[in-house]
């Protein structure tokens, strides 16, 4: 799943989120026969946005789309989806997400599974180290992401 | 609560979407002492957008806030809450949901609720009937919309 290349496109709009002093989640969305749909990261530093999450971007830069493109395709994002994320996730009826890692944040997995969709942890070192690193130098930031405190 | 300046942003908000041709779907957060912190309407046949529901514009036209903003606050939307704006209805933790109807969609309601969030249904003659209008009219843009068929 690592090597999978929407995992590899989700990590580096990770990186290019960190080189930007943003919220480092990156995310891609790719079809059932493996082609990438949009990906995206997290824009609330750089565009003052509570909503363009990376899954959402990755969404929103897909375009719209009938159903049907939805269908067997997978969501990647380096970091366990938040409700919102979750609930655009399960709106499309994507059939996976793939997420690099759920040490730093637990979202809606629980959820995504009852609606029907399949989680799988990559448990990824780097989106982890970018998320760490994140959290500790903006707490505030990171807590307003995720709407705490 | 039909009367509470909420619900009439957002009812002018549906009622701008449908005059652009758009799926009349219109949404206002207000906070717990009734001010109007953001407002929007669907914009998936105007912008392209498969992300910016009615909520979703709501909330991205509130801007950056800090959680302690939204506690207490009110979404009030045109129509049932799809599943996407369902979970950003949560992870903000807005106090309640108040719907225009229910009659030609239902979206996360039983879901809002169980996560702690009060639902209450306006039953308005008017977002219903902007509703039915589109849905007749478009009814694969509508399809599209709710990531079905």
């Amino acid at each position: 799943m690592e090597s999978d290349i929407g995992f590899q496109a989700a990590l580096e709009e990770a990186r290019k989120g960190a080189a930007e002093g943003g919220v480092p989640i990156g995310a891609c969305l790719v079809s059932a026969d493996g082609k990438i749909l949009g990906r995206g990261h997290n824009l609330r530093m750089q565009k003052g946005s509570p909503t363009i999450h990376a899954e959402i971007g990755a969404l929103e830069n897909a375009g719209r789309l009938p159903a049907s493109a939805y269908q067997g395709a997978t969501m990647y994002t380096t970091l366990s989806p938040c409700d919102m994320c979750t609930g655009a996730c399960i709106l499309y009826k994507v059939k996976r997400v793939v997420l690099g890692e759920n040490k730093t944040f637990v979202g809606g997995e629980d959820y995504l599974k009852q609606r029907g969709i399949e989680v799988v942890n990559v448990n990824s070192a780097e989106c982890e180290d970018l998320m760490k690193k994140f959290i500790n130098e903006h707490p505030e930031e990171w807590n307003e992401d995720i709407g705490e405190e």
